[in-house]
């Protein structure tokens, strides 16, 4: 379980400093779902005006909340967030189906909303029921007990096998006034179906239309939560949610439509940093991670050539273990952007870790320092870079090494 | 290295044997190129009128003798081929592509051949120049030596991480008359480019012409090699070659020039079951393995359908790793048909382990037998079964689980 575990030594040193958004409020509270003596079902309130847009698993059998999130974010409206912890409500067919209505249910008695404002995501063990009468009261209480300031709160209660909270913050200008965006997640696998799922929340006071959101936010995750991997393995739940209070009006910022708006620029600047810092959190968390892994591909055809070869070498096995072992082992990375399927010449081929190239035009690079590679791969951040001394084409990935410890996480007995 | 690790527990008990194939005679020895104390490279002679045929790796960085015998192949004729252990000869650019020439040179001149006939395949450390001049005075000594009973050497001198050296026969009938099919591999990680790779060398007295061995060929590995996963890495040197010697005129089988004749039909079946029983060793010598799992995906779309969801399962670092903790994880068997990106559907999807049905129409079976299930996966080999409830398209493919062992043999410090 999350709380026994010991916090990941890849860990940010501290939880930033978060400042309150208006039109958000948040409480969490112990529903009892699986897990005892700790929160487990966060509330999100947002004020009337509220736009929203998301990004959800490509996963082919996605769970019953990401179903229900895919059909209510054409509304582009939210007023409540209901996230909980335990069961992921995924795999669960008409049953799971029935527990989202329910949960929905609940939450427009309690806070007298509509249906499509209501906005639901769980994370846990997969293919359980998910009994939907656990949050009967429940939220009505936390309705009573919403703050501005509970975000670190939230951030905590949504964990499962993450062994730190994630929350990411970023100030950006539009019309010469500042707006605030702020941002959760958990996720330790790329997914962990019986214990995990990557769900991150972003919450602004930016006065924007859902479709310009939604624009934003796919371009913001192509280059962050869709360019990191644990396992290689997808969440039947992934879920990326961004909520726009528009509080920022009172302070004389004028709605935003579209996207390609450029009084948008600051802003898009800061969605990109914020769901790196958080994508970035999610590697840190890594199940048993000891090194957090940059993969930067050069020199592609193209930048999509450039991804291909970046994912290959990233989910690599072979790579993953080898940076786990501290071995600059370059010959692993050839195989990987070899077996990618994307145009590579061998004699064109370099290789570096940090800033040492190890491999150049078909060849171990002559000149290169075997005692200082060594030290290099000693460290808690390793750089891997290869051109493709093709093109123009780059991409870069995030991940983690592959070791003992993720073998023991999931290979454990589950009883 | 090889010699030090334990026996696979996946092993079969007993090394098959295998009756020699007139035309083909095989001589092992030690050329020292990385192992000490241990023969590491193998000579292969055929007799004259001896056709090839072959697969190679799909890698986009092969190795030099992957490029050589790609040369090589439209020739169809084989005399030699030469093995070495230890140097894969791969990522070793022009140096490498000069030690491939000189490797055939010295046959040619050993043998009294066409360098045309010549066939090459090196297995072993990646990177490292080649030192051709170690088989320099070896070559003419093998091929005085060579006889036809030297097939289980040969088999253990192109072994690198295997545990056990692998072999398979079958006979056939063409004509009513018997014909023989041997065929040896090694392979331990469907690649590691450090110390493996997965090569499979096979041989018949069969008279079949050269683009009728090839289609056959092609065939057998899309369910046998093409078929089989340990870590979902792909190896730069990967080469299956087929010589058949002809020799079997000389008992009255007829010469057979196109893969569609009936008259191969039993030839065909033994190709496939020499190909298959090769592949399964190779993946019982998974690099950590602990047990053999059988991934069958069935009621898919199509069969190009269902590889693919079968490979999705298969690879998934997730699934391999609850297997190796007998965990019956059917929620993370769903979460690879998810990503696997083809049609499925939640509510008609069905899972097995064994023949226990974990899970359909979308919910975890409420009948099932949780100790039974639990009693099952305890045993050393695992069936998973995936109906997708869509059409008729089905494969199987063949992993093993995913322990610390592969992460112990693979992220070892390489010094």
């Amino acid at each position: 379980m999350a709380a026994a575990a010991p916090i990941s030594p890849l860990a940010p040193k501290s939880v930033p400093d978060v400042a309150p958004i208006d039109g958000v409020r948040f409480a969490s509270g112990e529903a009892a779902i699986r897990y005892k003596g700790r929160t487990d079902v966060t509330l999100v309130l947002f004020d009337e005006g509220t736009t929203v847009a998301g990004v959800l698993t490509k996963s082919k059998c996605p769970s019953a909340p990401v179903d229900w999130c895919r059909s209510m974010l054409p509304g582009g409206k939210a007023r409540a967030l209901v996230v909980n912890s335990g069961n992921a409500n995924a795999f669960t067919g008409r049953v799971g189906a029935a527990a989202v209505q329910r949960t929905a249910d609940l939450a427009v008695a309690a806070l007298g909303i509509d249906e499509g404002s209501v906005f639901l995501a769980s994370t846990g063990v997969i293919g359980e029921p998910l009994d939907a009468s656990r949050f009967e009261g429940v939220l009505e209480r936390l309705a009573g007990e919403a703050t501005q300031d509970g975000i670190v709160a939230a951030a905590r209660a949504i964990m499962t096998t993450d062994t730190f909270p994630k929350l990411a913050t970023a100030e950006a200008m539009i019309d010469g006034i500042p707006v605030r965006l702020n941002g959760i997640a958990k996720g330790a696998g790329m997914i962990a179906p019986d214990m995990a799922t990557m769900l991150s929340f972003l919450f602004t006071d930016a006065p924007i239309a859902a479709p310009a959101l939604q624009a934003m936010l796919v371009e913001a995750v192509d280059h962050s939560f869709n360019a990191i991997t644990v396992d290689s393995d997808t969440s039947t739940s992934d879920t990326l949610l961004i909520f726009a209070t528009g509080a920022a009006r009172s302070r004389g910022v004028h709605p935003i439509d579209t996207a390609t708006d450029p009084r948008l620029d600051d802003f898009k600047a800061a969605l990109r940093t914020v769901t790196l810092d958080l994508a970035q959190q999610v590697v840190r968390d890594g199940e048993g991670a000891r090194k957090f892994v940059e993969v930067r591909v050069t020199g592609a055809d193209t930048d999509a050539a450039a991804k291909v070869v970046a994912a290959s070498i990233a989910n690599s096995p072979l790579v993953k273990t080898a940076v786990a072992g501290e071995d600059a082992n370059w010959g692993r990375v050839v195989m990987a952007v070899g077996k990618a399927g994307e145009r590579a010449e061998r004699d064109r081929l370099a290789i570096w870790f940090g800033d040492i190239r190890v491999a150049v035009d078909g060849l171990r690079d002559p000149t290169y320092d075997e005692a200082a590679v060594s030290t290099y791969m000693r460290g808690d951040t390793i750089a891997i870079r290869a051109d493709l001394g093709l093109g123009e084409g780059r991409f870069t990935m995030w991940t983690c090494d592959l070791t003992k410890g993720y073998i023991e996480i999931n290979g454990d007995y589950r009883s």
